[in-house]
């Protein structure tokens, strides 16, 4: 596999040692990779964190000229809702992830080689312990918010009932509190794609090329979900790729097919296939509520004040799962906001629709330093 | 490939000889296996075309006890819609397919061997242009309506424009009149699976095992698209499937997953690899102003009256599509009606629904008598 992945010149790494899993298993020794955007104050206090969804890393925005892009280029920096000028960004690569923090193509100091498939399942909760100890270390005792989309979100919110002392305020996207029977089937489906294909070799294909078309296609079927029907009708609509006639019965004809081998092959040069499979069964995994009690009642005991944000075409994460978050919250007195994105872009709308999202955050931010955070609801409507 | 099609006692075959197709190409000889249920009147004009979804057959409803089941059980018999009292109710196995007509499956009389990936590519239009021979060769000069659901719904549309003279009326379900990117990308991603197992063998597998977990992981992708979001919650949520601790990371572990390896695993049981190719393709192909003109100038040149049927969850062919087809016609005078059937079935609800399908097309037939047949649009609320 030719994985190219960037490597940005202010990717920090934080060494943690041991630690322990919810599972019971103990990993020896834990890397994460890190990367920080504007200064800390003097009291501490004015931190963000961001956490990234399944194929992201801790890479927010280019740190200088010339640098790499990342996945909220038009969320963080001077002027923008996580402003540079005001808080601290912090983001860092999850457990299990591919991106400098310690994963399944780390070498298992046992054996000297990659973990590959005997690295443990890891949570979103562990993900999230890893993060604490990371922010810990940084000397951090209060976090403005914890924010992200999808997988992300799931963080944010394990971060409130886990860490609730140290969260001021958390805002999940396009996420849920648990994960839904057609979420843990599109993840099913998409892990099998990669399973299925020969050189997957159980797990241990580093060193040659991995499961190329079986990573290629997981991501094939996931760009889907994350997209809308009306989105693809409208930037591909019918139309063919080159001319249809003469060509063997199954190639490619539609751009809208020329554009989803694209996506596949480009994740193929950029993640690793064990990974996509360790991250999505933690999402499979994500339940607020395991080992707390019941659905409500876990959700309840979120104290800090809460922004849900829903996008109104998302097929992967529907906006009624973000709205009853909220309605949950607000049942238990607790000081929680909805928002809906009214998006054509899907579930990618939390990476899309940055514009809209700036002055939604922006909003609520600024809202936590008054009294009252303002009514139940409000919806956006994006641009794009 | 342990393929038990079922072959129901009162299959019958036609053989057509030499057939052209669309793309110019010619099969030399084409079979068509076909059942038919209840009598022709004297004047062979009584005659309903019920056309099958992608992994379909001919078989409505069993002839006789203990016949096997059909996929229309409670839509076919005396009393029901297609009232096996008042008409013969006629279906065949669509060209390309594995019950019994001329398909991947079937032996290329150049090589005596399976054609494999060697047939010819074929569409909605051969479909039909098979089914009229068959018509034709019954003494059938006129049809009552054609119906079905999915590609059985394409079908429909396609019998009303190339052969308006033959067909008084139709019914589509959950069909639309041009596949959308959305539903071409979906079919992508269910081919490749198939095509990247190493047993598809480039189509040419018969007489070996053939792609099985291919063939299965599509079928899975499908069925996800068949359901929605609220019936998996429903059926499933996150119930789990034994005791996770101590599986390994991947395994089954939420009753959804077995239930998808379930699906996957019969339909192998009992469908060619290739047929899923080739149908899944005509269906990308399908868009009923193909050489004809513009979509809404073609969709208006249907003049027999249109029963149109959406389902308020399908996720692969969402309501819209089935609205909008309506809208076209009663713009340019037709007499179309648009019926959305309020069901958490999703796309499957044409073969769920059947009690609610039949209230809903009775209505329609009965009308077809009288001068009048109503109003623009009703919806029909599912038990299920």
């Amino acid at each position: 596999m030719n994985r190219r992945c960037p490597r940005p010149s202010k990717r920090q790494y934080l060494d943690l040692g041991e630690h322990p899993l919810e599972s019971g298993e103990v990993l020896p020794s834990v890397r994460v990779a890190y990367e920080t955007y504007g200064e800390l104050n003097v009291r501490r206090d004015n931190a963000i964190l961001a956490c990234h969804a399944l194929t992201g890393d801790s890479h927010l925005t280019p740190h200088s000229a010339g640098d790499e892009p990342g996945w909220w280029d038009d969320m963080v920096g001077p002027g923008r809702a996580l402003d540079t000028n005001r808080y601290q960004i912090i983001c860092s690569n999850v457990l299990g992830g591919c991106y400098g923090t310690t994963g399944p193509s780390s070498t298992n100091p046992a054996t000297g080689r990659p973990y590959g498939s005997g690295f443990p399942a890891v949570s979103i909760r562990d993900m999230v312990r890893i993060q604490y100890r990371l922010v810990k270390e940084l000397g951090i005792h209060s976090l403005v918010t914890v924010t992200g989309g999808s997988m992300g979100g799931m963080q944010a919110l394990e971060w409130a009932l886990t860490y609730p002392d140290l969260v001021r305020s958390i805002i999940p996207m396009a996420a849920c509190g648990r994960l839904s029977a057609q979420g843990i089937a599109l993840n099913r489906v998409q892990r099998l794609a990669i399973m299925s294909d020969p050189d997957w070799q159980e797990g241990h294909y580093y060193g040659s090329a991995g499961p190329v078309s079986g990573l290629s296609l997981a991501r094939m079927i996931g760009i889907i979900t994350y997209k809308s029907e009306g989105l693809l009708a409208q930037q591909f609509g019918r139309r063919p790729q080159g001319e249809m006639r003469g060509k063997p019965p199954f190639d490619q004809s539609f751009s809208v097919e020329s554009y989803l081998d694209y996506q596949g092959q480009k994740l193929v040069d950029r993640f690793d296939a064990n990974t996509y499979l360790y991250l999505s069964r933690a999402m499979d995994l994500h339940d607020v509520a395991r080992g707390r009690g019941g659905y409500e009642e876990t959700l309840a005991r979120i104290v800090c004040p809460v922004l849900s944000v829903g996008i109104s075409s998302d097929y992967l994460f529907p906006p009624y799962q973000q709205r009853e978050m909220v309605q949950i919250l607000r049942r238990a007195g607790r000081d929680a906001r909805y928002c809906e994105l009214e998006s054509p872009c899907g579930h990618d709308a939390f990476l899309v629709e940055q514009e809209a999202l700036n002055l939604v955050i922006q909003e609520f931010l600024s809202g936590l330093n008054s009294e009252e955070t303002g009514g139940l609801a409000w919806s956006r409507k994006a641009s794009g």
